[in-house]
């Protein structure tokens, strides 16, 4: 389970070098992947749209220059993920809609399509993807969404928005304050965009702890199995 | 998690008592119940239907007698979970099907209904649910499924069989032969149509044993918070 978050340039970077370590797990396919809403400014409006620049100095107080070279930091590091990522002219906005949109996704088996779409257009392309739900039909459709129901979502608030306060009470009973956080078997906890060799150590630890069920039992119930179902004796 | 089947009348039973359980125990607000495909009878053709109890006599070599005494005691164990079951005349056949439009309702959020609804269908009502594809797109019509879709994955044997196919590696690879099997945080296992106190004790001790997350760490990672994203210094 990996919780990642539109906004957050380190879920980018951090999804990448998870899978480049799942991609040569040798358990990868007894890996089950699942991406969970967080958002990390969750009482922004729809409509709260600023350039990732402004926020960075005028809401976290970094001076211009810290600003641009986080940025190019970032940038390096996408790239050396073969990610595109713009460094200038960003916007930053509420997530909320896109999360939703994952909802629908997940339940049409395109979760993974529209995530990689969203992120490609958070932090690669030059159309914003905030307040603008054209954008956001454009990219459900390139995932393999329907358009009529990506706008059936959109128009509808309530939609999926349920699913999305869940995943975020979930992540807070798990402990996570900040993303990319990715959880395995709940029961280690990665936090941050770790290189992948991390990863692998998390995964390789998960895996080898997996131990036989401990049977919880009464006596005595009926089981169906290849020879028939047993009725117990009373 | 629980695995269930179609042709498992203990599966049927046990699912009410796990969710009496389930829902009398304080935390069920977090718990997620996820259902999984299990064959008794993975081989058998599609068209091989035949009467429960010929099953019972001819290849589980019960004597009439015997058969019927199991399915007497069988319904007055659902009768008490508030089940209708009908001991004489039903029939058993593949269920494979049923799964895979199992795997369908569950990417519609159906999932649940449409398991109630085939359950019903296989326990309760005259008609057969084996054999019929339009029984099969009645039931998920009523569980809330699009007909054309039911019609889709039905006219499509590859339609869903991969999924199917997982979920019986997954209880294999978890030590199920046979169902009902209830997995609890991969750690508890709860085999066979347990009286709801047993549910409750695997409940309360998986719930109790939740642990915080062991922090696998690599240091200075990328993170994103409420205020901002934390660039590490090379």
């Amino acid at each position: 389970m990996a919780s990642l978050v539109q906004a957050c340039p380190w879920c980018y970077v951090g999804k990448a070098r998870f899978e480049k370590a799942l991609a040569a797990f040798p358990h990868r396919d007894g890996v089950e992947v699942v991406h969970r809403s967080f958002e990390l400014d969750p009482g922004r409006a729809r409509d709260d749209v600023q350039p990732v620049l402004t926020m960075l100095t005028a809401e976290y107080g970094m001076s211009e220059e810290q600003a641009r070279a986080g940025e190019d930091s970032l940038g390096a590091q996408a790239a050396a993920e073969g990610l595109d990522y713009r460094t200038r002219g960003r916007d930053h906005g509420s997530t909320f809609d896109m999360h939703r949109l994952l909802h629908l996704a997940r339940e049409r088996s395109r979760h993974e399509a529209l995530l990689d779409a969203f992120y490609r257009g958070s932090f690669a392309d030059e159309r914003s993807v905030f307040n603008d739900d054209e954008r956001l039909v454009e990219l459900a459709v390139s995932a393999g969404l329907g358009e009529d129901e990506a706008r059936g979502v959109l128009a509808d608030p309530a939609a999926y928005a349920d699913e999305v306060r869940a995943d975020e009470r979930e992540a807070g009973r798990l402990g996570a304050t900040g993303v990319p956080f990715f959880v395995l078997d709940r029961a280690y906890g990665v936090s941050g965009a770790q290189p992948a060799e991390v990863f692998t150590r998390a995964l390789t630890r998960a895996w080898g702890e997996r131990t036989p069920l401990e049977p919880v039992d009464g006596g005595g119930a009926g089981t169906c199995g290849p020879h028939g179902c047993a009725v117990p004796q009373d």
